[in-house]
């Protein structure tokens, strides 16, 4: 998941000899320990940029920029990232590209698009929203088998209905300090757009959560506040006051990877880029925070 | 998948002694060669009748007749079977049973029930009917890394709309030798109730295919048939002309196993139970058959 925070990154200029190519990704996270580059584990961002550098026969793997730096376990559908190649290495592959890279990458990464950016295109800084999954089973029997990778199961029923309710008084702009793993120096204020559970025909529970950014670890603990009113460990009025607290507290839990999945990232139309990715830069403050 | 074929098997009576006990399970078919046992092979067979005798105690695996014999790789949502214990050894060990089992049962199967079956019950004999899934991937971009294990890509782009079309074709009681593995002294004649595709909108196409029973390799030939009128390949009377040569043909593909699951068996109600397992025994003959 991505902070906001400042950077000096430039936006390459199109005239100084380097092309932004936006990549559009999907994977099964079981077996990455995350996003982000490690030594000597394997990640999606070492994978990919690997590929990347067989594809373009760079000299180096390939320098990425993710919309949504997904931790360890968490899956992807609609995943953006962007790397910059010098004009002259594009042409030369762009025809083969998507193809060759999808013979590079493992099964569990799907490359879904390879193009030129539009101008000041940034896969992290230009995005509006993040929108992500959660799926929980709570049918005694366990989960299905075949999701056994991306549902997580839960002991106790749960009540979908409360657990819209508490997701509803989370929505709008806050300081989701409670929620949030804190960094120092780095805002906890985000914009929950959309937080909803539905409960399908096989008791498979899915929650839709979309903020213009989460802070580490952010869904997975508003998943848990709800999961807790879902079980009646908390009434609905507990999320308010831990939302209002604005302080870590060890009484939200923090979901399972595995449930998680990262579904859609938005971005303005081209025209609107580059004003976008300037003001995202901003770090954000309330006035009277609460 | 199930043949109809003259069996011997008593349908024990409960003054016997013995409980006949029912299992409702599901499975991910693609670390198993298969439903049936096979020497040196793991099997959903084997690893079920290891578990049964492990928590019922037993001094040998237990025996199991299953409604249908999946192949390997091929997965099970709704998937039936049963086995018959001595009373008093059902007795003693029913209240902790679904869970214990569900302890010794690996993680790529899910017992959904256990429990004592109403009198004259055959896993394999009552069902009315057995409904499949199949699932394809026709996105040139390849299949969504999450749904590898179960849904098959398919390198060209395909017509739903006529495939739903030579499916329409197909239903009815017909002799199905023209799609099926044919096996000395057996039937080739069933009834084929349901047989439509659906795209949704992340582009996958779904097959859903009832039949009072079906031969060996059915379903995913009769997908294959579909597959060829939706690439183009053939017309749809081919269809109409493949079913009426009731002779297997090369020209007919059989599709790979990891698309299919077996969603659902249908029995009727309690009191009929009898009646119908005794029909179901019976070997079919279409008068005039064509």
């Amino acid at each position: 998941m991505t902070a906001l925070e400042r950077t000096t990154e430039p936006v390459p200029d199109s005239e100084d000899g380097l092309v932004r190519v936006r990549l559009d990704l999907g994977y099964d996270g079981t077996d990455f320990a995350g996003w982000a580059k490690q030594p000597e584990l394997r990640t999606v961002e070492a994978t990919l940029a690997d590929a990347i550098a067989t594809v373009f026969r760079l000299t180096a793997p390939a320098q990425l920029t993710v919309a949504g730096r997904t931790d360890a376990g968490v899956h992807a559908r609609g995943q953006v990232a962007h790397t910059d190649l010098l004009r002259r290495t594009w042409l030369e592959h762009e025809g083969v590209a998507q193809r060759q890279l999808r013979g590079f990458l493992p099964v569990d990464i799907r490359l879904t698009g390879i193009s030129a950016a539009p101008a000041g295109f940034d896969a992290r800084f230009s995005a509006l929203s993040r929108r992500y999954s959660y799926r929980i089973c709570d049918d005694p029997a366990g989960v299905d088998p075949l999701r056994r990778r991306d549902v997580v199961w839960h002991r106790r029923r749960l009540d979908a209905a409360a657990m819209n309710g508490a997701a509803a008084l989370l929505l709008g702009e806050h300081d989701f300090a409670s929620f949030c793993k804190r960094r120092e120096g780095a805002t906890t204020i985000r914009s929950l757009l959309e937080y909803t559970w539905h409960r399908d025909p096989t008791d498979l529970l899915r929650a839709s959560v979309t903020a213009d950014a989460f802070c580490h670890n952010m869904v997975r603990a508003l998943v848990g506040a709800c999961v807790a009113v879902g079980e009646g460990r908390h009434e609905l009025s507990w999320a308010t006051a831990t939302l209002r607290a604005a302080r870590r507290s060890s009484d939200v839990t923090v979901m399972p990877a595995q449930g998680l999945t990262l579904e859609e990232i938005t971005y303005p139309a081209d025209a609107g880029l580059v004003d976008h990715a300037r003001r995202a830069r901003r770090v954000r403050t309330i006035p009277n925070a609460q």
